[in-house]
């Protein structure tokens, strides 16, 4: 496709991609059998599946807006170039975890990549009460990969610094985190919502809390500054499509370099969200109780397994700058560097926890609210779960170098939980 | 001057400069007339003062090689783009503290700028027993507007982003920090240099050290990945120049955008180590005890003026995307914007302190010593100075969380300055 951008819709599609091989000789060469449906259910984009008579694939284009707002709120097209170059550079860092990326146009801000089938997208798994199995096996090692590969700790300092420069261009969506994840919240901005007026004390003691906001406001500073590693940037339940034995992290769009406990702290939050949800589902008190376990245990896995590659790409993959063995070696002992090793994941889990804290608050205080809590259709059982869910956030925030396993949050999440008072 | 790059020489500067306007409008139209000197005293850099019958001023070139070590060490011209933009960003956010700027080549990789003159070179000041007034009050001042000005406490966000991408590039000059500073004196590294044989246990004691080693490697790690402000990158008292009422900061091609802290620990660490060599000057027992507190004096100066420039930018200049008033605030309580400076100031000087003890570890065990040690002819003298500053830069990086006040780190340099052994 030659020219400016224009938006695809399904009755265009097939006449303006019918000639292109990485399409034709995948899915049929007949584009007047394609059949086309637009599937998107993100803030953001278009997304089509386009069918042929041989197999299917995913076509994905940004809007030169934010499609759950519209054109009063303009975001750049550029961030399909991002969302390209993210999962090209993640998908060699951790390969089979991706989308097959088949096809970019950069002027029209257009992705076409496999069609993940039977997958399901995580999140909603769990709103259905679903375990899938390997899940937290897979994004502890997704995590670990994408993150360590892409460091000082692995890369060319040059191409690393390479990367961090094409990637600092992504501001507009790293504007939106800074926003919607990091201020918002915080204070009555205009984009806000809360279950009203059952939180509405809570929110207001949340919002004059002096220690709170200061701690939001220095991980706000970490995110902003602690160029360490490619995040994906928006590493929740959403973003994360499974089967029972596959995992694949989609939509790296906000993908730039931040601090490595950025994606590890959003996505276990997210865990934890559904965990506190689970009064308001429907499945019955047992399969409620498993959920809760599988949940925290899925938290405890992912942390584990985490560590595990880390420590693993931690011996044979640091060929980068940073804790390099010349300088911490001394003789056999290789002491140094596992300390070094420990203090980092140290590190690493008390920041994660911080931005754990800080994404539960926004998806219960801020604009975009999370299906988890949404679907309870009772606005009294949403809200108690609701203000467990940010008192707990409250909580592994300002404790949050306190904690030196998982364990210890996750007995912290269950007296949260247990407590009968919203 | 067109072309492809030629490095000048006095003889054929007049010749290849005479035309441009820049030059001839200020220091005198007839070239022929220009007096020539080539005056460089750096590592990397030529320098010339030219001189016609109505001013002078400096012709700065770099070379594509280390000056210091030649072409077999090969280094970007582009260092003096990275010079000039920081040189013009760094006037307007601290004007008339750096020297002017009249013309800029990119290609010829050459700076034309003001000459400065009185002026002398703050370290060499040091050496000849001067205590210049109001560098400490100028280089507190300095600091605290470059560094709170270039952050995300002031800058629009895009615009920093677009910063931060453009001195990404100046990778070879962070290369050198990154190995000569930060990695080499920890280990035997092939360009090191110590005072031997007398250093030889306590810098085999230094690099068996795990604990020294490892928080060495996580100042290292801040380094590279905290972009928090545009800094000097190279702001030792061998990069300002005085009179008694005028400070100058000059040289500038290591910025990029680092640590806040990095800039503030470098600087007082090199008026530690002038303190430390104060028993190899040869100036009275008395002179020698004036220097040793006005230098510690300055640390304090410096310090006290950065936090007093600093608050009045947090109130008056913080319009950036960090610690935002409207987050912040909560009816007219300050309370919580207070709170966040004082931990991001208490953050700072700690993380400075560890700064401080790295510089001082490489200026004593590295490639590029410092003039304050190497002028002691008297090489025991010179090692017994030397342990007390490697001594006092372990306590330092080790202990740097637990000091709240300068004044108590200047009890402590005290201290190992008064013990008898070395």
């Amino acid at each position: 496709m030659d020219g400016a951008f224009l938006a695809l819709t399904p009755e265009t599609l097939p006449a303006r991609l019918g000639s292109l091989d990485e399409l034709t000789g995948r899915i049929g060469a007949d584009a007047g059998k394609w059949k086309v449906s637009e599937v998107g259910d993100g803030n953001l984009n278009l997304v089509f599946v386009v069918t042929g008579d041989r197999d299917a694939v995913i076509v994905k284009q940004a809007l030169p807006y934010v499609r759950l707002v519209g054109e009063k709120w303009p975001l750049p097209l550029k961030r399909s170039f991002f969302e390209f170059h993210a999962l090209t550079r993640q998908a060699s860092r951790a390969p089979g975890m991706l989308p097959e990326v088949f096809y970019f146009d950069e002027a029209q801000a257009l992705i076409v990549m496999e069609y993940l089938t039977p997958h399901v997208i995580l999140r909603k798994a769990f709103i259905a009460g679903e375990q899938p199995p390997n899940a937290a096996r897979d994004l502890g090692t997704f995590m670990a990969r994408t993150l360590f590969l892409s460091s000082d700790l692995h890369m060319n300092a040059r191409q690393r610094k390479m990367d961090l420069a094409l990637f600092a261009d992504n501001a507009e969506l790293c504007d939106i985190t800074e926003n919607l994840v990091f201020s918002d919240p915080y204070y009555a901005a205009e984009l806000n919502a809360h279950t009203s007026p059952q939180l509405d004390g809570l929110v207001a003691e949340l919002r004059a809390d002096v220690e709170l906001k200061v701690e939001a406001q220095k991980l706000k500073q970490m995110f902003v500054t602690r160029a360490e590693a490619l995040l994906h940037g928006d590493l929740h339940t959403g973003s994360v499509m499974v089967t029972a034995d596959d995992t694949r992290v989609i939509d790296p769009e906000f993908a730039f370099y931040g601090p490595m406990a950025f994606d590890v702290g959003m996505l276990i939050a997210n865990f934890w969200m559904a965990y506190f949800s689970q009064d308001g589902r429907d499945i019955g008190a047992e399969k409620r109780d498993q959920m809760r376990r599988y949940l925290l245990q899925s938290i405890e896995d992912i942390w584990r397994v985490f560590v595990g590659e880390f420590s693993m790409l931690w011996s044979s993959e640091r060929k980068g700058i940073l804790y390099q063995q010349c300088v911490l070696a001394n003789g056999d002992d290789n002491a140094a560097s596992e300390k070094a090793l420990a203090d980092l994941l140290r590190q690493l889990l008390s920041d994660a926890l911080g931005f754990a804290g800080v994404e539960i608050h926004r998806r219960i205080l801020g604009l975009a609210h999370n299906a988890d809590f949404e679907t309870i259709e009772d606005r009294d059982m949403r809200a108690t779960c609701e203000a467990r869910a940010l008192r707990f956030g409250r909580a592994i925030i300002l404790d949050r170098s306190r904690f030196g396993h998982l364990q210890e949050v996750n007995r912290l999440a269950a007296e949260f939980q247990n407590k009968v008072s919203s």
